[in-house]
């Protein structure tokens, strides 16, 4: 098997983790967006590649549902004394991820290798792809006016009202990535439970990505990160409705298109998929556990292999 | 009164604690060596404007003799993991000093103003002045070859044999450290008991520098760094060896030679001082307390106004 996982951070970490648990590691490899990436007091952040490895580590901080387990924020209290801008909270451990990966990448190294140099020292099996080497840049065109996205996401709590996206910079894609969906041998694409706009769409508005996915033979299967007109975290319903959409699954899995060959849904959301396009599956979609993860992972694969 | 300290790191910086309580905080400033600085994980280090920011603030950390107190290391140890470099030894407190003065040098900052901003955050009422905002950096000729400082001196542990010291860059002084220099209304210069070779010896060969101490009318008062042919901390002692000379009082002092007009000695060197220059004080010059570090500095002033 060869499965290919989009995601952006929690939602589709949980689902990479799930997928991760139940099929042989070097069968999965996943993709993560890297449109949120930003400098910060002079580092190099990658959010969802580092939700994704402190996720598929074990080491992601369960309380807070981003950065590291054990952590400390002693780096933080004191850059606060210093008058340093402590909107975006970087934790003690945390920190060393990002001081080292923006080390190697001034000194030549890619993202892509220093990702994989990491995720093999903290023993992750699956490899982690970002979507790109190059810069792209998501931005939000909101009631405000056009904003960095973390300023959107983090600074100002997803509270103003989102008009537009826009990602900014002209990255090609990972080269492996691309080739991984020419591969005859891929089996499924799957579009993680992450937020359409955010998340997936910065990884398929890149150059060439879209038309390798309607290429490619392989099923492509989204997961609904909308269960009964909610989204688990973060702004996806929200923005659905700012931007003049309904917050629905049944929305998400329109707005996807053609692209989707298996859409897997909650029991929340079965009533409402008449008619649409891709093979519906429906299911628990909630992953509180382990073995929720594990559970829908095998939903996943299952629903690829029915429309294979 | 005016006075000007030139002052590497922690037997300078103890002085300088003693000469910041015992004069009025506005007529000290404090003129710090950064031929030691250095850049590390892509991080701007200035290792002896730290010492005397956490000394001046009373945030050094009392048993390590370097960095700061109350501190954790939870950044080092995640970065082992990482596979990051481990040799310079960064807390999690100190980090944050590291990384906020990297930043505002990235976006345009002078280091004279990042450290006149940080001592005045943390309540430092003397100035304290980088040696130069230009680059200029120590460079050590050991039996393996040319080292880096900081490679010589933390990495290696002073334990290369010194043939030779450079300093390289074409950094110009402080403009306010010159201009003070020529201030009719300065009333001493105290170098301090750092190392003559690694911590004052910068800041002399910067262009102009030996030239405004000469010409300067304020008597210039040197602490000796060693004490019965040893140093309190560091390797003044191994090196002076190593360069030729004799590890001694008496020896420091021939080494700035015309420079000084007084020269403060431990009481156990007292009998080795005949037929010197300088005008001797003979005290004790151990600093093991804050009454200690108070006493020597009014030693220090008196000498001063005892030539003057």
């Amino acid at each position: 098997m060869s499965i290919l996982a989009l995601s952006g951070g929690v939602g589709g970490a949980k689902l990479a983790l799930g997928l991760s648990r139940v099929l042989p590691q070097a069968d999965l490899t996943i993709v993560a967006n890297t449109g949120d990436d930003f400098e910060h007091l002079g580092l190099s952040i990658s959010p969802d590649i580092d939700t994704l490895v402190y996720t598929l580590s074990g080491l992601a901080n369960p309380e807070l549902g981003w950065g590291r387990r054990d952590e400390t924020w002693n780096f933080m209290e004191t850059l606060t004394t210093l008058g340093g801008a402590t909107w975006f909270r970087l934790g003690d451990r945390d920190l060393a991820m990002h001081v080292e990966r923006t080390h190697r990448l001034r000194a030549g190294e890619t993202l892509t290798e220093i990702t994989d140099d990491v995720r093999r020292r903290l023993g992750i099996g699956p490899r982690i792809l970002p979507m790109t080497d190059g810069r792209m840049r998501t931005r939000v065109h909101a009631s405000t006016g056009w904003l960095d996205f973390q300023d959107y996401f983090v600074r100002r709590r997803c509270e103003p009202v989102v008009h537009e996206l826009m990602f900014e910079g002209d990255a090609q894609p990972q080269p492996e990535f691309l080739a991984l969906l020419a591969d005859p041998a891929l089996t499924a694409v799957v579009i993680c439970p992450s937020n359409p706009f955010i998340s997936v769409e910065p990884i398929l508005s890149l150059p060439g990505v879209r038309d390798a996915l309607h290429a490619c033979r392989a099923p492509i299967v989204a997961v609904s990160p909308i269960i009964a007109g909610r989204a688990v975290k973060g702004p996806t319903a929200k923005m659905m409705t700012e931007l003049g959409l309904d917050p629905s699954a049944r929305a998400v899995a329109e707005w996807y298109g053609e692209l989707l060959d298996a859409y897997i849904v909650d029991h929340a959301d079965a009533a409402d998929m008449d008619g649409l396009h891709p093979r519906i599956t429906v299911t628990k979609t909630l992953m509180l556990t382990l073995e929720d993860r594990e559970a829908l992972a095998r939903v996943v694969l299952d629903a690829a292999a029915s429309v294979r």
